[in-house]
Order: structure tokens, then sequence, then C-alpha cells
């Protein structure tokens, strides 16, 4: 089947970088150009895209880049400092560090054409991570039912379109409550309409409505994407998560999350500084305020979820009980 | 001090009942005028008020009734109609049949002028909501610590407006966190507006931030209004209540359910009939679309707790754990 537009929405050509602007879809299906490495940037830290769309963004922003290098002193030293420039948009945000390493590092191997090797590495990095999210998609697939009605939150991206493709592979098929993740709507805006679009039967629900669902029995597991799992089992992921989780274990249903790989430089819950926003953010929706003006907002944007709530942490290496996570590791470090 | 504005939010004179249009607070304060009791009918099914607003409106409906019955050969029989109209508005609200039956029975009782009965039968109806209101706040205000943050949802309306006043008036200053209560916003229009205007602390939240908060140790109580309340301890309430209260649970941060008196047609939480309403709903916030034309809604409009749950009851005859429930009619019918 044809991918959901959100599996390509970053799209590399002779013009430039295409960025299909996450800020508006599906409302509207608008594309940005930037024809140079420094309009990228400046699209990502313009949230014209989120989620994994910065990976993939900043792939395309080092070929440009390469592309751009022919006509300074030394190409190599500027395409290095463009790299600089796209890790900085976001500073949290390990997708774009990971991205850029790996065009850098196949221009390290390669002696030849700067843009030659920048596509190959750009190339292979978007082959990477594709397959990684394969894999885990794959994995996650395999611990559900058939015929399952599963929960989702947020926009859990390739790993979830990855998740239905696979469940297709072992003729599977899954129904989807999903949330709509106040205050950006991501549920909504992203998850409800790629899950329509892959033919799959989903319901939108509002975020406080995930309790009443998981306490119907009419669910069968609730699966999100984590932005990051400790190695002690701790799943960090949008807020509302934890408010599911909680739910899911208390009406017995299993909850499993999904990360690439588990994150060795978070040893614990504890060393993971929860992300406050301006709380002015919730005060509004689509852009329309939602409180009188004497209302004042309170944003926290991430929260953990205690092992002693997750079912199982999937990755691209397989399933793991949130207290086993070092076994990930066994067979070495993992390909990033 | 002043109460604010939606505690006062029905107004008798002689021009008619004014309302408070509820659909536009706190963006707008209009106030519609009904001239006659048909057009309060109008104005309920309209949707103007709601919550505690269509008991208020249905007292002052029959005494416009009263005064438009002197043009009719059995004044009377057109009190009872005009009753039997307002009552038909909003077929599962037992406030519009209470309101009703208070006017009627002062009518019954008393032989002389019709309006000046039906009058105070509205003053009785009218104080003796507020009355147990109070109590219910006095009650509810007694168990939270001086200087606790409270997580309140949806609109509690008068019975969250009586537990400030009655913190108060124990010394006591609470903090809140309210719940923006999607698809219709309640937490956000109604509640964090009233809470700032009777100079609270607030801070509102997303329906799906719930969780963190009462997991971040700030919280000291779990506060909400019920709809109904089953005498084996069930809470019944605006969707989202049940997440909150399994959060809660899990945090070890107590819930107390506040209502007038449990519900004796209600044995059980499994006579309670869930509502569902329609789907489109939640695919909007303040009449702009959140999701795609291919997203289909769901909509359970009230979830139910179980008593696992809820750690007290709090009615207008004080504070019961949910599994004793029965004590509360041990003094006899409550006087409703």
């Amino acid at each position: 089947m044809t991918p959901p537009i959100l599996a390509e929405s970053v799209r590399l050509d002779d013009e430039g970088v295409h960025i299909l602007d996450r800020r508006v879809f599906p409302f509207e299906r608008e594309w940005v150009l930037c024809r140079t490495s420094e309009e990228v940037a400046v699209a990502i830290e313009d949230m014209v895209t989120q989620s994994s769309g910065p990976y993939f963004a900043a792939l395309g922003a080092m070929v440009l880049a390469a592309r751009e290098a022919s006509g300074h002193a030394d190409p190599r030293a500027y395409l290095r400092r463009a790299g600089e420039r796209i890790v900085a948009t976001r500073k949290t945000n390990n997708h774009l560090r990971k991205a850029v390493a790996a065009v850098l590092s196949e221009v390290d191997k390669a002696g030849g054409d700067l843009v030659e090797a920048a596509t190959a590495g750009a190339r292979a990095g978007d082959e990477l991570y594709r397959s990684r999210s394969r894999a885990l998609g794959e994995h996650t697939a395999a611990l559900v039912p058939d015929g399952a009605t599963v929960l989702t939150h947020c926009w859990a991206d390739l790993y979830l379109v990855e998740f239905v493709l696979a469940a297709r592979r072992q003729s599977k098929e899954f129904s989807f409550f999903c949330t709509e993740t106040r205050p950006y709507l991501q549920g909504a805006r992203l998850t409800a309409e790629t899950l329509a679009e892959m033919g799959a039967d989903t319901r939108l629900i509002t975020d406080g409505m995930g309790a009443a669902v998981l306490a119907s029995g009419e669910v069968g597991a609730l699966v999100t994407a984590a932005d990051r799992v400790t190695m002690d089992g701790h799943v960090v992921n949008k807020i509302g998560t934890l408010g599911l989780a909680v739910a899911a274990d208390a009406f017995g249903v299993p909850f499993h999350a999904m990360v690439q790989a588990p994150d060795q430089a978070a040893p614990t819950g504890a060393d993971v500084p929860i992300e406050f926003r301006d709380g002015d953010e919730v005060l509004s929706a689509l852009g329309h305020r939602v409180a009188g003006e004497r209302a004042r907002g309170h944003y926290p944007a991430f929260d953990v979820t205690p092992p002693r709530f997750v079912t199982t942490v999937v990755t691209d290496r397989g399933a793991f009980e949130p207290g086993r996570l070092r076994e990930y590791y066994a067979e070495g470090e993992a390909n990033q």
C-alpha cells in the first residue's frame, strides 16, 4: 500500500528540501520548500515539522550544505558548521545530532565527492531509522492479538505506521482509539488522520476519556511511543501517557511503550528533568482562547511513567520487561 | 465577599427571568431575558445554562407561569402544565423535577394568591438548594488541610463556590489545579474563571495533565462534584473523573466526591447506564474543527468510578466512606 503522507513528509530533490507543514496539517496540505541548509534550520526552529520530521529534515539539510560547500575555501569545515547549526535548532532533540552524525561519518569515511558522500550518508541515515522503526513495529504487532482495539496517545509517528503495516504482514487487523492530545492536538490532527488514511478503524477521544475506554473492556492494549526510556524502565513521553498507563494497569490492559533503544545516558527516572513549557500555551486551542483573561495555565510537557505501570518496552531488538532493559545492550551498543 | 457571577446566574424580576448565557461565558457576559415560562423552557432546551442553572431557571419559570395563570380558566391546571413542560425540557435532569415540585407543593399547601404562593415556593426551593450546598461545602473543606493544592475537574458549580467560601470561614486557603474538560471546556470557561474571580490561586491544565500533577506530590486532594452516587459508592460524573480518581489512588492522594445525597434509585454502579453522545461533538473545540474530515469521534459523556478509587463521598449530611452510604438515610429521607 502507499505509505501515509506523514511517513514521507520530508523530500529532497534538486530544488531543495520540501517539508510538509505539520502546523496546519491536516486542514491544509502545504509543503515548505527550503532551498538552503539555513532555510531548513529555520523551518525546524519554526516547528514546521516535529517528532521524527526534524531527523529527516536534518539529513536533507546536510545534503544541501554539501551542495553549498563547493563555493567555500574549506568545504568540510563548512559542512561541519552547517551540522552544528542544525543540531542547535532544538537542543534537546537527539534526532538532530544523530542525523548530522550519520552524514558526517559517511563524509569522513569517503574521500571523494562531498555531495555524493553526503547523499550516501543521508540515504543510510534514512534507511537505518526506517529499518529500526520497522523492526520495532514488527515486535510490537507480535504482542497484540488479532482483532484487538488499541488505545494510542499523541503521535507515535513511524513507529505507529510500521506497527499497522507489520500487523497486516502478520495477518492481523487492529482498531484504534486515539486521544486528541491537547494542547497541540497531535492525536487529532496527525494520528487520527494517518490511521484513517491507512484504512484502520479509528475513533478519536478527548484526553479525559482514556480511563473510561480502558475500563470498558473494549481495549486490548495501550501502545504509545516513548521520547525516552531510562535504563530502570521509566517511560518519558508526551504529557498524558502516565494517566493512561495508570488506568491501563488498574483495569488489566497491557501497556507497550515503543522506543528504538533505552537511553544509557539516563540510568534512572530521576535523571530525566521534566520540561515545563509556558503555561499560556494551554490557554488556547488552534489559536482560539479557551479561558478568560484571568486564567493562568500550567504546562508540564512530558510525564514519567514508573516501571510498575509499564508492561513491555518494545525496541528494535525486541520486547523487554521494563526491569530487564540492560539486556538490550547485551549484544553490544546499538548502531545509532 | 460578593459571590461570583456564576453563583447568581439566574435572576427573577418583574420583567421575567434573566439567565446568564453559559454558552459564551466568560468570553461574553450576556444575559438572556425570558419573559414567559415557555421562553425559559426554550432557553433550557437551548442549553443557555447548565449544571445547577436549570434548577434555578425552573424555579423562576414557575413564578412566571403563576403570573401568566390568572388569565386562564383553571390557573392551577395551567401551572401544572407549565411544570410538565419545564420537566420535559431535559428528561434526565432531576433538578428540574425537584424545582417544579418545590413550587407546586407550596402552591398546593397555600390556599391564597397563586403568584404569592409560587414565589414563596421558588424562594424556599432556592434556599434549600443553597443551604444544602453550603453544608456540603463546609463538610468538604473540613477534610482538606489548610494550604493544600486541590485538583478539581469540570465545573462543580455551587458546591465548589461553597467549598471555597467554607474554607475561608475555617481560616483555610486552598490553591487549585483545574482541568479544561474537553469537549465543552467547562473547566477552562467556568471553573478557572470563577476560582480566579474568587481570588483563589488557580492553574488551568489540559485533561491529560492530571496524573502528572497528582504524581508530583503537589496535590493534597482531588475534589469533584458527582452527578450521581450509587448506594454502593460508585461515583458517576463528567468523563475524565475516573482517570483522575485512579491516578489519585495510585499516588496516594485522597478523592472526595461531592453530592447532596446518594441516589436510592441506583443501588449499584450497574444501575447507571452511561450516556453516549454524538461522537462528532469531540471533533471540534469552541466550534473549530480539531481533526480532518476523515476522523470519527467517540463520546462517552460520563464515567463511573468504582468505590475502591473513592476516599470519601461528601454530602449535605457529612462525609461518608463509599461503602457506608446507607448511613446517610439512617436519619430518614433527605428533604429534597
